[in-house]
């Protein structure tokens, strides 16, 4: 009888919405206006040929490290950053070790560390989702062997301390420290680089956020040139598709869009605070495209999807009971999910501000 | 200071070829005319909102399943077969565990099950690359977990008998049994569903060969319902871009495109077979797209591509010293190439039959 090894048996299962997600979608952090029309057009040139071939990743690695100023052997391009994580696990982790995450955060990070065997720790987060450092740093053992962060955090939004990030990478240097930056664009602070002095130090980017390109995978690692190489060791040649490669340097081009996007986008997050604020709603100031809120009620959610809004439940994460993750995007959107929002805390009896300008 | 874990750090590295593929590429077994002209039409109609939004596998799991005659519960979409290879690995072994593979055969398998930490057996083909079910069935032991056989085999072309596949699968219930049929269109025989009589058996199919989609990356792992439900865990939900999920079904619609291809190209194989036979080459009779033939010469790599046809160099597989590879495709391309091969065999002095008519 074939038995999948006991790490994979007790995995949980990650169930993705199937189907049903009309309307708008603030539910996961998506990029809801779309990708550059320089990369639409792109797409559409694309030939027989270029689809027939497999796909060569290495001169797009080039062509990402010298956009962000870094070379292309501390850069490995991934399919989404879910198989960055993946891989990183792969690479550093063994049944007999241990990982340190800080909860509440992206699901991911537990399930593909957990897949290796190895023990996952969630440090929880302190008052109002704070950056635990000193408690990761007592968390740390010989065996401590990755931890990861997302930074800004999904699903609080909170952001983790520079230096206390780098404090973690030193005192660890037998882990590999994990700063996954796929909001980074709505934030604008990053570890990239710190690897040349703490070598265990790895970020991660992606173009599903900002970029609007979630639907193509494409994630990129970056670290020290030797750590990158023994992740690369693990990665399949050709994990990255044809499509991905061919439309990136018109994404990484058109930061107009890229700006205006993201401009747009915490321009709608400081309104929905300002919302939240006078509605007496507890929230939690977000650095990236989502804000998250204790509104405390399924019927919140029920509400919001009759006018056509998708938001997120994220009641069963550590810490937020009765709270929902909301996306911003675009103006006409934010229009959108404003009044929608007003109507709902209405209709629940939560409308206690005076009327958003 | 951060080590790889000891089964990463003693990977082999592999190195794919950089640039410098121009000409006719009949060195990778892709699809070199490719694709059916409906699946290019649906690429182009995508828009910003397919791009934008994570990919929903769950759907095309339901109609490739549906095409195949199986369950969407026995139907794991991969981010090509390399993914498929890589989550079995992951899913099954432990570093404790041995995974058997027979070679010559594709790298990957030695690979990923070497990334996970086991012992990998490679049991050497039989004389002329026979199956060597007989070897294969003395090395199972209780620490078998992975059997990996392609089959057509990459890079002989040489089958496996399904009796003897199946004895394999039925001695060794407690390993999994990929059998990877990448080129079963050229082949025509499979194992699909014999999985209902052996539950550890495992089939995998690939669009990135005869539906001329290498660049997509689409591959399907198909097994039985409870084990896909194990591998499905360590997968990553959103693991196969959304327009690789947006032209499956017009892929897979397009039949009589996918027939005309390997039509042409099984007859462009049988006349490469009967000029090496004139010429006295020795070759291996193949049921894939390419064909195995010891010329003996890093020459004759040269002077084909001095020629503008690439071809491949397996002399470093497993009893393949001297061994050149080459890939058919449609009738033009199967003209260049014999013209190509007629002038670089007299160039060397190998050129002792008749013309081919």
């Amino acid at each position: 009888m074939l038995r999948p090894r006991d790490a994979v048996r007790t995995l949980p299962s990650y169930h993705p919405p199937l189907g049903g997600r009309d309307g708008l979608r603030l539910d996961f952090n998506e990029n809801t206006v779309g990708c550059s029309p320089r990369v639409l057009e792109r797409l559409r040139s694309l030939d027989f040929e270029q689809l027939a071939r497999y796909p060569e990743r290495e001169p797009l690695e080039a062509v990402i490290a010298d956009f962000l100023g870094i070379t292309a052997s501390e850069t490995l391009l991934t399919n989404g950053v879910d198989e960055a994580i993946h891989l990183l696990c792969e690479t550093y982790l063994e049944p007999s070790d241990e990982a340190l995450i800080v909860v509440p955060t992206f699901s991911m990070y537990r399930i593909y560390a957990a897949a290796t065997g190895a023990r996952v720790l969630g440090v929880p987060a302190g008052d109002n989702f704070c950056f635990p450092t000193e408690d990761v740093l007592r968390h740390i053992t010989p065996r401590t062997r990755l931890i990861a962060v997302a930074n800004p955090n999904n699903p609080t939004g909170a952001v983790a301390p520079p230096d206390g990030l780098l404090q973690i990478a030193c005192t660890a240097p037998h882990a590999a420290l994990l700063v996954d930056e796929a909001y980074f664009e709505f934030y604008g602070r990053t570890l990239l680089g710190g690897w040349r002095d703490s070598p265990n130090l790895f970020v991660a980017r992606t173009f599903s956020k900002a970029y609007g390109l979630a639907g193509l995978r494409i994630g990129v690692l970056l670290g020290g040139r030797e750590q990158i190489s023994a992740v690369r060791r693990v990665s399949s040649p050709y994990n990255v598709n044809a499509v991905a490669l061919a439309c990136l340097p018109d994404a990484l081009a058109d930061q107009d869009y890229v700006r205006q996007y993201v401009s747009d986008a915490c321009a709608g997050r400081d309104r929905l605070e300002r919302l939240y604020g006078a509605a007496g709603i507890p929230y939690w100031p977000s650095q990236a495209n989502f804000v998250l809120a204790r509104i405390g009620s399924p019927d919140f959610i029920r509400l919001m999807r009759q006018r056509g809004i998708l938001v997120r439940d994220r009641s069963s994460d550590y810490g937020c009971e009765g709270c929902v993750r909301i996306t911003l995007g675009p103006r006409d959107h934010t229009e959108r999910l404003i009044v929608a929002l007003q109507e709902t805390l209405e209709a629940l009896g939560l409308a206690t501000g005076a009327p958003q300008p």
